[in-house]
């Protein structure tokens, strides 16, 4: 049986409370086993943004990378918050390293081609081209890849990239070499049958209860992407998707999870 | 013999014209032979930090590295202006990473003591720490390391550091294991005979000509402690020290060199 490794994906809700972040590094760096974590932005890019005088523009909700905003969250994204990461895992005893998807052209990308929407400077991941070699030779060296939401397009441009994605892509293509659980850390335990009820967390989802409980109307809508890339994830070789609580990572590293475990 | 290894320095005058860094990196990415590149910051840290009203205090013409300056120089040293030339080289066909002396554990630092100043947030290099494991396996897997002007205190501090000591510092290290040249780049060709003539560059100095050198004052000042660290260097193992203009990179990693080799 090839050894595990978590792919873990934190999101700005850790990243913007300080303690939180303190204390969510602190059970990262007690992972005793090989390990990943992608981090999102957080809203302290548009708090810098705003006072360098960036002002981004949104189409639908979404956030147009222009070259300003490139540069800013090349600083904040794989910079600030990176290397304070970085700093703070090598302060418990983690030997993190900090990438961006240039860093030994571990995710190249291009830029999302320009349909009804430029986007500007966004990457889609080319998951085929990620270096695994460089990242199996890190983490069998005991380093674990701390990875910015950023990525490159080979031809000199950094591009902002979503994380989740990110996530995916990495535990997808490690999957050939470790046996892959993906965590995502979110504000909830898991996912829950009733949105008014915290404690009423689906331990496990499979393709078949996945079916039943759609057709049955128990999950709300804006939780179906998050599962539909799960199970994407999974089709393509990632043993485990697990959807939990930051506070939650140790115990969601063990067999005993607490999130729902979608396999 | 031991492999030969380029630790290659640069500093602000080359990363703050655009057109210079990118013929700079494009020889970079031409050397064929194991390189590590160590940048400076650059004017762009005191252009965003003013944008951000951040205010530095100087003591005797040095920057203190407060709060506030630690995060703005993590952005721009260790995101902004590392990644971009990460991107670049990955362009050329160089696979390089992007380090802070905090990512791999690979430049550890202690915060200067206080004595007559506080620099703040200011790192001294832990030389015998450095994680030359870790470069060797980067170095020997044909990825180039390229190191922002950044360490870490390991008790969860990124710390400002003086790029020229990380480069020596480095070039040092790795004298165990390759046959270091260390090529700090500056705006003149090398060291001159005569400061007003460009062309009278000292071609090879050692310490019995060093020596005399000094003591016909044919040196001006300012290149003192540059030599006096080379030699620094050269006694802990480095192989030779190479003091020439940016554009002359290709020619001062050959035997044929134009700057000023000192050995």
């Amino acid at each position: 049986m090839s050894q595990q490794l978590f792919v873990i994906k934190i999101g700005g809700n850790v990243i913007d409370d300080e303690a939180s972040l303190h204390r969510f590094l602190q059970d990262f760096s007690k992972i005793n086993a090989p390990k990943i974590l992608v981090h999102g932005g957080g809203k302290i890019a548009t708090r810098i943004g705003e006072k360098l005088g960036i002002v981004s523009q949104y189409v639908d909700g979404r956030r147009i990378t222009d070259d300003a905003t490139l540069d800013l969250v090349t600083m904040v994204y794989g910079g600030l918050v990176n290397k304070k990461i970085v700093a703070q895992l090598q302060h418990f005893g983690c030997n993190a390293i900090g990438l961006t998807g240039a860093d030994g052209n571990i995710v190249p990308a291009h830029k999302r081609p320009v349909k009804e929407v430029d986007f500007g400077w966004v990457g889609d991941v080319e998951s085929e081209k990620i270096n695994t070699t460089l990242l199996e030779s890190l983490i069998k060296s005991n380093i674990s890849p701390i990875c910015a939401p950023l990525t490159h397009d080979q031809e000199g441009h950094i591009l902002n990239t979503n994380a989740d994605t990110i996530a995916s892509s990495l535990a997808v293509a490690l999957s050939n070499i470790f046996s892959v659980r993906l965590i995502y850390c979110f504000e909830k335990k898991g996912i829950l049958e009733n949105i008014e009820d915290e404690e009423s967390v689906i331990t496990t989802i499979n393709k078949t209860s996945y079916a039943e409980l759609k057709a049955a109307n128990k999950l709300f809508a804006g939780i179906l992407p998050k599962l539909d890339n799960a199970f994407v994830a999974i089709d393509r070789g990632v043993k485990q998707v697990l959807i939990g609580h930051a506070d939650d990572l140790l115990a969601n590293t063990t067999d005993t999870t607490t999130g729902t475990l979608i396999q």
